[in-house]
């Protein structure tokens, strides 16, 4: 595909989960990849992700609160992938003063200058399911209310509502893309926080059994990483857009215990336990979750392709190729 | 009635327009009164709006974000009713930065101190119908999208979230009122971005014939203040709330030609003149507006008295007979 061919593009949160796979995948695609992060502790920045194209891209190691210090690289792309964030529910309810910061105040001050330096510009922002809090009704569409449960999901819809608000008021060409859980090759393995298929592989790689909050029956549809990036590139590319909102989600929904089934057969582990809801996760836990993505796939003519079987599979031998990059920081408990 | 008789009750920012009527009317249905308010400029605090009452209420001037300060004073209150802000959508596009610090950042300061000081506390807050930006239908009830055109919107928007979601996860008994253009004694004259009401009062008390931005079709709900304050009394006071978001509208919709000539006429100055619409009120501006309020006369027994003529007349009285204190920084033109 021609789609980047030589295209200077940057992505914020490019040493992250999604950021890199995106990465990579621009770079096979011909862009100009500059990639900013500045690793912030706790929001999944790992330089090995990088590894495959490290020395033929360019990377920024700058917050993205100071936006005006790398103004000229602001200038010159021609797409932004803004995936930079702190993405742990869990720590915002402990510090949401931080998760302000990192995910509001910071995006203001980036966004401001993306405004000044580069008017117009298409910015494809990864937002995420946390923000529908309890869903009202299943499958959930881009029409569901925003009633998040934690200070993440509101901080995450307030720079979201920045997206919106500046591509109706002609400031910026914004896309936001609303992800269900994501998993895959370059997961941050050692923050307990990521997320349950985090903890999950965590677990797995070690070889310890998974155990289940509850009695496991909550459904989820666990989007492969490969799936997500190529509905990045799909919103980064395409034109027009009908609509700058869209759901992406899995390509089947699943139960936790499906899930942990699976995962456990495919890694040769032992069958997963269930063990009570500590309090902290209940408070925030949402219940059932599936995407309705039927806008993404009319609009952007994007379906997710990869099985959860297959892309666990993919996943379970990145992490063994490469398992003491990720899981330097872990305690083997 | 009796619903504040000895009641402690908090408000913040209650020099300012709203915040001011609420407190000369909760001291008058016998509640033991606290202001907080620290006189940002630009968020339209005038110590004389509480000449009535100024001896026999508490006064702190503390900026809300410094919660922790005047911690024994939310410890205390009953209701707390959350007035608070910068209402300027002209300032928040010039200054983003100083809108989110103050209608968002100050915010959160706030409301995590009350819910370590007085977990459950009844707290009702002030947003706009701002928030809903231009109006995909009239009128516009609470399920209306979310679609603000400025900063000042979002994070106003931002805050009602932390509201929500703090009542969802049951760390405080929260209560949202979306006004509609809100208006009456105690308005801030002397600021040229308090919306226009302001601004056509301001010109009425200076003789000054109105002029009026674009065909002045444009149709408004302006709500009396009295009207206003009722709803917040409701809000604090009702026990119960079936749901915890409610539009307060006026008690009709009338064009911007049909207010400025009742206007002009209640202040006998000449008839008004229209004139272009200036680029930057354009880009903000949101076309015809007027609030469905059903749910606040079903849920909270609710509705709007005071028609526009009346309400006029009774401003202008008030502020004949206060001018000095109104106009003081206020230039001729």
């Amino acid at each position: 595909m021609q789609r980047y061919k030589n295209l200077p593009v940057l992505i914020t949160g490019g040493l992250g989960f999604i950021g890199s796979n995106l990465a990579i995948k621009l770079f096979e695609e011909g862009a100009r990849v500059t990639v900013l992060d500045s690793s912030i502790e706790g929001c999944g920045a790992n330089v090995f992700n990088l590894a495959p194209i490290r020395d033929r891209i360019s990377i920024i190691d700058h917050d993205m609160a100071e936006a005006r210090a790398f103004a000229p690289v602001i200038r010159d792309a021609r797409v932004i992938f803004n995936i930079a964030g702190e993405i742990s529910h869990i720590n915002s309810m402990h510090q949401p003063e931080r998760d302000l910061n990192l995910n509001t105040v910071a995006q203001l001050r980036f966004l401001m200058e993306c405004t000044a330096s580069n008017p117009g510009v298409r910015v494809v922002y990864a937002s995420t399911r946390q923000i529908y809090g309890v869903p009202n009704q299943l499958p959930v569409d881009e029409d569901h209310p925003i009633q998040p449960v934690d200070y993440n999901g509101v901080h995450k819809y307030a720079t979201s509502q920045y997206h919106a608000m500046l591509a109706r008021t002609g400031a910026l060409d914004t896309v936001t893309l609303r992800l269900t859980n994501v998993y895959g090759p370059r997961m941050a393995l050692r923050l307990p926080a990521q997320g349950f298929l985090s903890t999950f592989l965590r677990r797995l790689l070690l070889h310890q059994p998974l155990e289940i909050f509850g009695d496991g029956e909550q459904l989820r549809d666990p989007v492969f990483v490969d799936d997500a990036v190529e509905a990045f590139l799909i919103a980064g590319s395409k034109p027009r857009v009908a609509s700058r909102v869209y759901n992406i989600g899995g390509p089947g929904h699943l139960s936790l215990n499906q899930i942990a089934l699976i995962s456990s057969e495919a890694a040769g582990v032992a069958a997963p336990s269930r063990r009570p809801f500590p309090g902290e996760i209940r408070a925030i836990d949402i219940g059932s979750y599936y995407t309705d993505s039927s806008r993404a796939a009319r609009e952007l003519d994007w379906t997710p392709r990869v099985i959860f079987a297959e892309g666990i599979r993919r996943t379970l031998d990145y992490y063994r190729a490469n398992l003491p990059h990720y899981l330097d920081r872990v305690s083997a408990t």
